[in-house]
């Protein structure tokens, strides 16, 4: 048996998010209907982070085991004639037999793109989340700087998560402008040791909150202390987020 | 009466094209609903050009009549909250009560987006056409050439036109690279006082071929001129092309 990486990209538009769900087309269950039928033997995919419908990925985990003998140079090729491109597989690697890509991932990154012009754009409407309101980006950045370091998120914790603690090491959570085809974005870029359910979202709807004026930036250390969901402000819609990279130990994969 | 002129933008990917047809959700028949909501009485709308299901616009020309007295810098708004942002409309300006988008059009200009990269992009599925085979830029510039000025465009002209003449003047037909998100992408940008069913996309059909060294740049010219639409070679697909901007004389709207 070998154990294969996958490197994935994926509109998450027509998905159901990634993990399985009975009747419903999802990254895993396509994945591994997929993967069964080039293998021809029953595959069972493991991800690194359980994305919800709508969210994107450009740098998704997966793995699984097989004992096919395909070339993994063509697997990626074998997986993406199977989909309307709306998944693309970039890289497939043999990795140590216990690999677990949630489990021995050091850190994620998400990026949560937010188009802030006066008019929407319909090219953009499916990755961006359209702001009309102007933001104050000073402000955002004030209050992401608070968020910072290792704290209890509870308050920025989706209901219905399974996770033992709510501590998580916040390194980063950058508010920066963009352009794409001559049209001005922000990216809000968020790196954590690993992330709780709805947690980018939900500190994006602060951040929003905070950038729209009807927040003071101090706020957030506020909130983030009440270690309360409630206190906090709704969960950003899911379309802005995008899964940018999974980082494990040099070696271990 | 106030005559109306709308520029708009669209995601051809769930509009079966701009023209109405019974029982499809059209871009004319989705304006035409909204307009006559909007303005309560029975709107027609006109455009500039009848762009294919899948087929995009960043500056499409559309007309109306109206008695209603909406204040126009009102309307954009009115218009996109009828959509779910794959519509919107970035203006809406009176215009002379005569103004006709496409008999009053002095040129157009399209574009085709390729995406030539070995993998294609989840987030450019709906809006390039990706070509694995690499394309030869200087070739396919050399072909371009070929075809520009006034022709008779017959070899490119689609089945099912109702246009008198296919003689048009073709003024640019460019081959550029740009990057969108630090990916490479390949525009093929034609721009010509009219332009006949399907024209950008045979072209395009043409310079991949030619750009896949399938056939000699000079076979352009052949093939131009045995204006025979059998003797060039497929149509490009639909969602690479958008309808960029209408060219009207100024003064006249």
């Amino acid at each position: 048996m070998r154990r294969v990486k996958l490197t994935l990209q994926y509109d998450g538009s027509q998905f159901h998010g990634f993990q399985r769900q009975p009747g419903l087309r999802t990254v895993q269950a396509e994945l591994e209907r997929v993967l069964s039928a080039i293998t021809k033997a029953d595959v069972k995919v493991v991800g690194a982070g359980r994305t919800d419908a709508g969210v994107h990925a450009r740098g998704q985990v997966a793995a699984f085991s097989t004992a096919s003998n395909i070339p993994l140079e063509r697997l990626p090729l074998a997986i993406n004639g199977a989909f309307a491109h709306d998944l693309v597989c970039v890289r497939a690697e043999e990795v140590p037999a216990d690999f677990h890509p949630q489990r021995d991932a050091l850190g994620k990154v998400y990026s949560y793109t937010i188009d802030n012009s006066s008019l929407p754009s319909p090219f953009l409407r499916l990755y961006a989340l359209h702001v009309r309101e102007p933001l104050d980006l000073s402000a955002m950045r004030e209050a992401a700087g608070l968020l910072l370091g290792r704290h209890d998120f509870k308050s920025f914790q989706g209901a219905g998560s399974s996770a033992k603690t709510s501590v998580r090491t916040l390194r980063r959570l950058d508010v920066e402008t963009t352009s794409v085809a001559a049209r001005p974005l922000i990216i809000v870029t968020a790196e954590a040791d690993g992330f709780l359910y709805h947690m980018v979202r939900n500190l994006v709807g602060l951040l929003l909150e905070i950038g729209k004026g009807r927040l003071a930036p101090a706020e957030a250390a506020r909130i983030l202390a009440a270690a309360d969901r409630r206190v906090a402000p709704a969960t950003a819609p899911p379309h802005g987020l995008c899964l940018e990279k999974v980082y494990y130990a040099s070696g271990r994969c």
